[in-house]
């Protein structure tokens, strides 16, 4: 049998070059049996001609679905669908589908939907001035060399690495890089055993709560602070306290003596942008002796101090293993890559990398090579310098336009970072702004998601320059003041 | 100031290519600030003389530094330090760095790393008869096209998807061909929105038992059964019920009707890889129905079934929305991805979604999508028909060499897989057996750790031929039959 000519056509949805949407037609094909075993293809001429392509693009695809074993050459006479072809299983489907009779609601063991978080658009690049915190800017970074180390991790040595399940292990190169290279320059120093590579800072965040925190502990946190931070106490169903912040981060008088683990981002914090400068962090690391509490040291964003230097890490002036200390990959790689680290005592570690085990086992061993190549290659040093004199400079173009509308600023930046942190005047509520603006092209974000009690935090807002052009936001500011405007007058 | 020739040298710990090493030996340099902004590094010509290189491997390394700003060019007057090239803040680490004070005994609120685990050797490729079970076998995996459906999805095109922060959310590319082209094979119909991308079978299972369980409720797993699953239920900290397996899978006469949820792998079980037949399928179901309890399937290595065509998921002949099908690319991809799913009632996978944001935000999307690729250009179907190939071979062999030397099974597999379940002769205990099988450089799994009172397995292993050559086949059983014929003897 001879599949009909007419029965081939490159369905638009395919994606890829032209050689793989033939590819994929084709295998397509066999996979729903549409082309049995042994029926003869059209010759590539004949095929080439009929779908508008050049007869090598065919051909290239042919050989391709041989070495799948989806055809078979035989010599001169052509392509015939393999006689050992892969083949799907196929049951006839359920009629009832998609019916439920479960009570859902008795059977739901324990809700997680009801947390408040930041809500996030998914289409923010659509908007043109997307004041959107977070996100990777791809015309920052570094593309070329990212894909490089990526292939190299999935070359054929590397291979077994990438691809073996590690049970509970690392990638042994990576850590030791962190260990010798990124660690040092916030001043700690630690041994591989100290070290366990997490999926991004919230997964730190979460696997701290749960080993360390129970029904019976209290966890203090900053208000405003981190949301996710704020899920994952809840999570570890302990007392959660929130502690003010002024401009110095942390308020160490609102911390209450029987605090078992303070979690604080006292290099820049969130949303606020303060630092808290090395007397308080004394300070707390004192306190922290005299009343017995450990600390979780959320350094998210240190690489992107490009206007001062960071001040060291709480973990570096830690001079009885109280701090564990949290660094995540997201803000200086991106974040859908989901990687970060945490550093702590070794019982500590230990236990969180069982509970890391039993939910997930490790990271993703490519992911883990791929980073390890392009910090050791030195390209990452590369990007992070790069991405700071990127943010510097439109760091200045949003101060000068927030200076020239009269915008009011919340929050004191000495480091750098990637956001303001803004306030309405009053009565305007962010959130009525932000949808406002939503309407004009600008997206900025509310800020009382970051609130213990959200209606505290109904006039603040946060605007970010990782991903808005220099050249979009004097614009975009102008816009802000300007609804702002209109929400007074009405 | 000009860089002393001699002070350049390849450090022979520096893994990649010649040109990646050199550019690593002067990023190095700069970063250490060993070489200060503005000194001039040696020509191309007498850097390539002095480390025995090729001229034109300098020259190309020097280009890349450029481009990485580590180093600029000036005209003719060659290559020099830049003025902003990328600097390390370093800090004096502190004296007592290392030091610890803290009582972990009462710091840690809760421990994870009591649990029985499999224990796994990291060096399993180095004995020479590994019957290891669950690795990725390099001679088989489809190396080139899933390398270039990895590069596709880090293309400019996708590369925005790929890195973004996609908060709670799938790639859509991957659940929709899980949606429309692997459920199908299983006979399950789902809706996107019932479908969630999880790190692998492992974090599904886990993900299941928090939103199903509480210390109220009670979960029945089968005994022996896949230990990774009673960690999880642990965690829960629901009651556990083991109930017995036998030749048709789980025992239905042993589950006790309070139960909540129950955990089965129906299709192969985990480890005796038996297969229930579809009346027990169709039993299990009505007994849900009748004391309205839920099932968790674990459907993990389905596409290993070369045997015989496997049986209909239980999944698809579920009229109510009463099952949780979980599924698993670590047997047919590999265990490094770290990447399943799970298909259940929109209810069910809102609140496991929400956990899932909570504990990891999403799996990581250069993965989801370098999947997505390498299903819908059928490169998947090819290899898992290839995997089929070779494992119906090896298993052959592996069947003829225990007839051969008289070894006893403990389970009967009649759709395929990739390992067989022994009994040893009593009274040998199957750890002492696996302890001196590695003498002999043969690697086998004793069975302890599957069951819930570890003695009772005192006597079974597993032996899997997912990662040994047909060729080692018959040795490696052959030493097993030595072996357990030595301690007879003892």
């Amino acid at each position: 049998m001879s599949i009909p000519i007419d029965t081939f056509f490159l369905d638009p949805k395919f994606e890829g070059t032209l050689q793989q949407k033939i590819q994929r037609m084709i295998s397509e094909g066999v996979l729903s049996a549409r082309f049995p075993p042994g029926a003869k293809l059209p010759s590539s001429r004949k095929l080439a001609a009929h779908l508008g392509v050049s007869r090598i693009t065919v051909t290239l695809a042919y050989s391709e679905l041989v070495s799948d074993d989806y055809l078979i050459a035989k010599g001169r006479s052509g392509y015939y669908v393999s006689p050992t072809a892969p083949q799907r299983t196929r049951f006839d489907l359920p009629k009832t589908a998609g019916r439920d009779s479960v009570d859902w609601n008795r059977a739901i063991g324990q809700r997680y939907s009801n947390q408040i978080m930041p809500e996030k658009p998914v289409d923010w690049r659509t908007y043109p001035y997307p004041f959107i915190y977070g996100q990777a800017d791809e015309k920052i970074f570094d593309h070329s060399n990212w894909r490089q180390c990526a292939m190299q991790a999935l070359g054929k040595r590397e291979f077994s690495i990438v691809t073996a399940d590690s049970y509970e292990r690392d990638d042994p190169e990576l850590v030791k890089y962190i260990a010798l290279n990124t660690l040092p320059r916030r001043g700690i120093h630690a041994r591989p055993e100290q070290i366990l590579i997490t999926m991004g800072a919230q997964n730190a965040l979460w696997l701290s709560a749960q080993v360390l925190l129970n029904q019976r502990r209290t966890a203090a946190m900053e208000n405003p602070g981190y949301p996710g931070l704020r899920v994952a106490l809840n999570l570890a169903r302990c007392n959660v306290v929130s502690v003010p912040v002024d401009k110095d981060g942390m308020q160490l008088d609102a911390l209450p003596g029987e605090t078992d683990v303070v979690f604080t981002a006292p290099s820049h914090h969130c949303p606020t942008n303060v630092t808290m400068p090395l007397e308080r962090r004394h300070a707390l690391l004192e306190m922290a002796a005299r009343h017995d509490f450990l600390i979780v040291e959320d350094d998210y964003e240190f690489e992107m101090s490009f206007l001062n230097p960071p001040e060291p890490a709480l973990k570096s002036l830690d001079e009885e293993g109280r701090v564990i200390y949290v660094g995540s990959f997201s803000k200086s790689l991106f974040p859908g890559l989901r990687l970060g680290y945490m550093v702590g005592s070794e019982t500590f570690i230990h236990e969180a990398r069982a509970l890391r085990a039993a939910i997930l086992r490790h990271p993703p061993g490519h992911l883990q090579r791929t980073t390890a190549n392009f910090l050791s290659l030195g390209h990452y040093d590369a990007l992070v310098a790069r991405m700071g004199q990127v943010y510097r400079q439109r760091r200045e173009v949003m101060q000068t336009a927030i200076a020239r509308c009269g915008l009011q600023t919340a929050g004191v930046d000495v480091s750098g970072g990637s956001s303001f942190w803004m306030k309405t005047p009053a009565p305007i509520d962010a959130q009525d702004l932000a949808a406002a603006l939503k309407q004009r092209g600008v997206l900025i974000e509310p800020g009382h998601v970051f609130f213990e009690y959200p209606e505290d935090g109904s006039r603040y807002y946060r605007i970010a320059y990782s991903s808005i052009e220099s050249a979009k936001i004097d614009a975009g500011i102008t816009i802000i003041a300007e609804t702002i405007d209109g929400f007074r007058h009405t």
